[in-house]
């Protein structure tokens, strides 16, 4: 049987349907929490499901912030200091993670509240996550407002990553899967992976940059 | 065993070992197949792993585009027309999805090179294909420029949605596991998923739009 939704009848909707429907359609979403601190030295971690591959030279990575929602702490961190983290979540951690989306007051540290601990590396700003697999420090670049709706685009530049080395291939491929690392679908449900195809020759003959 | 990149080894890497690397460290990405038609009626059908939920309310979606890389077609006929589709991919058609990412001339047809159909919907300008289990309908609402290195993130608000009646719940969810959807890690590998956990009140809570 097949549903189908028309403009109209997608205004019609309750706000929780439509948020579920269209939270769905994109695909399989990415998992990783951004670690932030503000000037005052409060931390803040806080998971999402929107980081991006934005480009590879210079490494850029990107996180759409909806306004008013939980991350905003998150966001004006960013904004106000110039630096962040992104950390993997793998299987291990997702229920910690997911909980750092409940609202926190300000002053209140997610990674405390969640029982995630705080690291510091290499002098950089921002908290990573040292119970994730993957960690990354980056620099803001670029914030870009969406018209349409108000959302946020931060770019930010990847200024060190930290992984394990046996999840890297001898061409650079993180494998995700070795590290357990969880997908997102929708607003809440959580996946592991499970590699059924590989292929190498055609997309990177693209590359062109 | 740790890995460690700073900014400075990021940048004295081989191009494909930097590519192969920073195109894995975003996480697992969406896997959907772009179709648009020009304006003398000429097909085009491009793999993205950059579809991105934008909002709910207006429903919008994005894709990402990298500069003079194959969906160039696609993202000229966007611009030129107004409209196009996004296509979910499942396991069965990986492989057809993934030539139409080979390099084709500007009036060849991916549908007809990797053998999938494009099908007409209420008079929608754009071919959908036939063979994803979800359909949706788009008009472009904004085009942005990542001035950081030149891509291009595309918004497009929804028209239309198809799919079917017994993967979406009774709150809206669509199970996209249900529907054998895939997910991509990297350039070139595809996964399946198996649900893990799924929280559905803390996230909800925060949905004020």
């Amino acid at each position: 049987m097949i549903q189908m939704f028309y403009e109209d009848t997608l205004n019609s909707l309750s706000k929780i349907y439509r948020a579920n429907l269209v939270n769905s359609l994109s695909g399989f979403k990415s998992a990783n929490l951004i670690g932030t601190k503000n000037t005052i030295n409060q931390e803040n971690l806080c998971i999402v499901s929107s980081v991006i591959h934005i480009g590879s030279n210079p490494p850029l990575m990107g996180i759409v912030f909806r306004p008013n929602v939980v991350p905003r702490h998150t966001y004006e961190n960013i904004l106000e200091t110039g630096f962040f983290t992104i950390n993997s979540i793998d299987h291990s951690i997702i229920q910690k993670a997911h909980l750092t989306s409940a609202k926190f007051s300000r002053n209140e540290s997610e990674f405390q509240a969640v029982g995630l601990t705080p690291v510091y590396k290499k002098d950089f700003f921002a908290p990573y996550v040292d119970e994730s697999k993957i960690n990354i420090g980056l620099s803001l670049e670029e914030n870009i407002t969406i018209e349409s709706n108000g959302t946020h685009l931060v770019i930010g530049k990847i200024l060190y990553i930290e992984t394990l080395k046996q999840a890297i291939d001898s061409d650079g491929r993180v494998s995700l899967e070795s590290l357990q690392t969880t997908c997102i679908s929708g607003l809440g449900s959580y996946h592991k992976t499970k590699l059924i195809a590989q292929y190498n020759d055609i997309h990177l003959k693209d590359i062109k940059k």
